[in-house]
């Protein structure tokens, strides 16, 4: 899956993702609207506002791009309803073509994160039948459980061809509180980058990257050009471009010489793109419009500096 | 919420938590069968019988315990369907008068982890309503984003008077490869033990414990040792007791002279023990049977250590 998002890269000349992250406040007034005169005032109809946000703004830039990346906590706290919608999304964008990057951030004891290995990457059985409870291509892993936690996820990566992204170096602005700490005189997150090298070695695809990757915020690009270094095989995801702070001439070290290397998410930026004054005039009824418009200039902006 | 937990702990005399964890494997085949032929092989059905399964369980022993840990990988697995089974399970419990500790490990960046908060613990507004997405009355954090991602967690706790678990030394054979890294001479989950001590400190309820706990693996007494001199007010939830091996003996340094500051849990010991050789005269068809009298046998078994 990999080489499947190198080559959309490649193709669609864009190494960004979209963070489809809806809350309420991001969807336009009248599309909440209808969706409570429907449904009530229920978490079925905050599902439905932010699946129908999503699928016009998927409708309107999936040509553009060649991943999307839904944050599963915006889904899960409208409940069930949520995570409908969630699986939904994912389905959606497989459909039209994209690589869908999971953001769930999800790790735990080995047996404990075999089944969200399979849940989110894989398959069950149930009697004769293997069948999946979501569809994402790649999640994001949390590292601290150390290998136990993490091995179940490459294991099913390699089973089924899917990827993963482990946090090394997160965008917020507390990351250092323990990521930073000095181990040996070094930032533990190096030590994790060390740790993602090693369980990723062997899954190296087509282009040279593994199907293990890592996060890294743009919002560090000290930090960064060192990870780079660090993990030269490694697909970096960078969130906290835009809203978050990052700047593309911060990111330009995340990339390698070969232009590839680094994919950027936006979220926020994209999707209430039409509330920025930047791109106002397209009005909460075009906002699908206005993300493709927020797209296109990311694409540019990114694309300036690798 | 910690205060009930408490409350439930001494009444019941059980400082003890069934974790309900439930795989296929453990469901007897009978059960998983009913449900098959009336749903097909479809995740409906294993949803159906894993909900079976523990509402079986949950009639056995719910006049014993103070609280149940449902492990929400376990129902996440199995995609929508599971997940409305983990609610489900979630809901029943608490009408059973059970304190649920849903052991999500959830955190990420500031705003992320705010919609886990608001979802698992708290409520989302849609127009004039406001709902819960999930409704348990703990959960467990994880700590690796530092205080922005634990923060949100700790507000709406307060809000809504719950509680939360953060992972400071799991339970799991390679948790040492970060958590034991020494940071300034001391391990790094010593530096996450005083930050739980400092996010904590003002949630104390009527008997003197914090609404924010901690997680430590019975499988580390002598980091069990250290960690509950470290953090004198903070409730440990302490998994990894029978089928990771730990042992009751190991356990008597995680409670505090008080007899309380510590909660162990038990997943497979309890929900699969007709199973066990030691309780296979029950049979498959009297499963739940079988768990009550596990959890009679681990109740008197903690109890002679604290």
């Amino acid at each position: 899956m990999i080489d499947e998002l190198i080559k959309q890269i490649k193709e669609k000349n864009a190494p960004i993702v979209v963070g489809l992250d809806p809350t309420l406040a991001f969807v336009p007034e009248a599309l909440l609207n209808r969706a409570v005169e429907e449904k009530g005032e229920t978490l079925e109809a905050a599902a439905e506002a932010i699946w129908q946000f999503n699928k016009a703004i998927v409708d309107a830039v999936y040509d553009l791009i060649p991943a999307v990346k839904p944050q599963i906590a915006m889904y899960e706290q409208f409940g069930v309803p949520g995570i409908a919608a969630f699986a939904r999304t994912a389905e959606y964008c497989r459909e039209k073509g994209l690589v869908v990057i999971g953001d769930v951030k999800r790790g735990d004891i080995g047996s404990t994160s075999a089944a969200y290995a399979v849940g989110h990457l894989g398959a069950v059985t149930v009697g004769k039948a293997r069948l999946r409870g979501f569809a994402e291509d790649f999640i994001t892993v949390n590292p601290y459980f150390g290998i136990d936690g993490v091995k179940p996820f490459v294991d099913v990566c390699r089973e089924e061809g899917k990827g993963i992204f482990i946090l090394v170096k997160t965008s917020n602005p507390s990351s250092g509180e323990f990521q930073d700490r000095l181990v040996d005189g070094r930032p533990l997150y190096e030590i994790v980058a060390e740790k993602v090298n090693e369980w990723g070695a062997d899954c190296a695809g087509e282009y040279g990257y593994s199907a293990v990757g890592a996060v890294v915020g743009a919002t560090w690009p000290e930090q960064g050009r060192v990870l780079r270094r660090l993990m030269p095989k490694t697909f970096i995801l960078v969130p906290g471009y835009g809203a978050q702070g990052g700047k593309a001439s911060d990111l330009a070290d995340y990339f390698n010489s070969d232009g590839l290397g680094a994919i950027v998410n936006s979220s926020r930026g994209i999707i209430a793109a039409y509330r920025q004054e930047k791109y106002a005039a397209y009005g909460p009824e075009h906002f699908a419009e206005a993300s493709r418009r927020a797209v296109e200039d990311m694409i540019a902006d990114i694309n300036s500096v690798r």
